[in-house]
């Protein structure tokens, strides 16, 4: 392999058969062991299709995408850490002005007013960030996995104000089990995992002169905060979804009970990037 | 994961893990890397078909599975060490009697007389041993992926005598590349190595109180003896193919030149097993 012309291919390759010859000579895999390992990654393979993808599937319930991202969040300490894009991304959401609803005249679901604000470093607002949310339905579901929503139902985006504010209302998303049917489901059921992640919201928030951050804002009182299938809670990703009885708190107006997020997000000097959708 | 049941199943995952993780955090893959190599795994398990295993071709390529059954072979130094099974095995092989020619009539090819013994440790002869012997063609191909060959062309099984002895004539197996059509093709382009394997015989030898031994005899005088593309090569089983012109030698009277091949295999004792078929 020492002909490889791509030094960074040839670095990523030597590390591979270094780490796998390490790992085959540590766990001594029997023959018929071994060819189910392979049976098993063919299975991973062929279960891919237009609309889901079982190898990104398998790299997120071993830790491996979420590692990556750390990896690549290292200078996360003064920004607001990166969590994985998903599956379920959409470019394209609709535009919205600050304070409208992304959630579809009369979808169920608990009211969720969302508010918060972009920064930088310094804690000095990012005025006209574009901020692109998506999120579940108070079952479970994307949009585009379920047919009793309308398109892009909770998926839309916004742009901040003067002072770096923007605001939204929407439905209390839920939690969510990752298909089960392919061999990665196989796996959790060996393993006695439950194939849930916890309810949350994706964002991805693009301003001139910033670092693109893709990441996901955590229900705080979602029941698998601490074993979510993909591992990918990071504690500063938590946010407090507060509980209003009618009548009470800043939509008191509203009429019924409501939750409110309040979440400030800290972007990173930098050039924007576009992330590409994964699956249509 | 640290309710998996099964033990063994625990102790692979956990370790593939570790491996898997410390492979990650050495070479530090961007996301666009991650990216890529979660897209070359799914293309690996897409070009998988009833004829093609493209995930034991990477496996084959990257040095795993001769790894692995090195490592299931540690017991080889009194007996004959093992070699991969590879995709072409077919079980049910015709029969034959010991002298026959396994090439169908008017096999193109120089001929190759083979003899040898299949002994135990001790340097006992093993009669009635089942020697199931598979080959490519002189233009390297095996008759499952050849048209022009009549079926179970080039393979055949044989017992042996009371000495231990067998012996059949074909003839000369070419090299031949791997599939290089797919994304392990891509690899090796990129890694600028050839795809070719040496020449060789496959043997799988069964008897009665004997481990199985799957293995394969390399032509010494062939091309890429140093560089098989699946790193299959080991001294102990390269073979001499010996010249002998017409008229010479022990098949003086065959009427042209010939080549011979004498190997004597050495079985442990254990008890028989036999091979999955890997595709028909």
């Amino acid at each position: 392999m020492s002909g490889t012309q791509d030094s960074r291919l040839k670095e990523i390759v030597d590390a591979l058969v270094d780490h796998g010859h390490a790992f085959l000579k540590q766990v001594r895999l029997t023959d018929e062991e071994f060819e189910k390992g392979l049976a098993f990654l063919k299975d991973v393979g062929q279960a891919c299709n237009d609309k889901h993808n079982e190898v990104v599937l398998l790299a997120d319930a071993l830790g491996f995408s979420t590692l990556v991202a750390l990896l690549n969040n290292s200078d996360a300490s003064e920004r607001t850490p990166s969590a994985l894009l998903g599956p379920f991304y959409r470019a394209r959401s609709p535009a919205y002005e600050n304070g409208q609803c992304i959630a579809c005249e009369g979808s169920p679901g608990s009211p969720l007013f969302v508010r918060g604000r972009v920064l930088d470093k310094r804690g000095h607002p990012v005025p006209n960030a574009k901020v692109d949310v998506w999120q579940a339905s108070p079952v479970g579901l994307y949009e585009n996995q379920d047919a009793s929503q309308p398109d892009m139902n909770l998926r839309g985006h916004f742009h901040t104000d003067a002072s770096g504010a923007f605001r939204f209302r929407s439905v209390r998303p839920a939690g969510y089990p990752v298909p089960t049917d392919g061999p990665v489901g196989t796996l959790l059921e060996l393993q006695q995992r439950h194939p849930y992640r916890p309810a949350h919201l994706h964002f991805a928030i693009f301003a001139e002169g910033y670092a693109t951050l893709v990441s996901q804002v955590f229900a705080d009182d979602s029941e698998h905060l601490e074993s979510d299938v993909v591992f990918g809670v990071n504690r500063r990703l938590v946010g407090v979804f507060e509980r209003h009885e009618n009548g009470s708190g800043p939509h008191a107006e509203f009429g019924k009970a409501y939750y409110t997020l309040e979440f400030d997000f800290v972007l990173a000097e930098g050039t924007p990037t576009y992330p590409t959708p994964p699956i249509q």
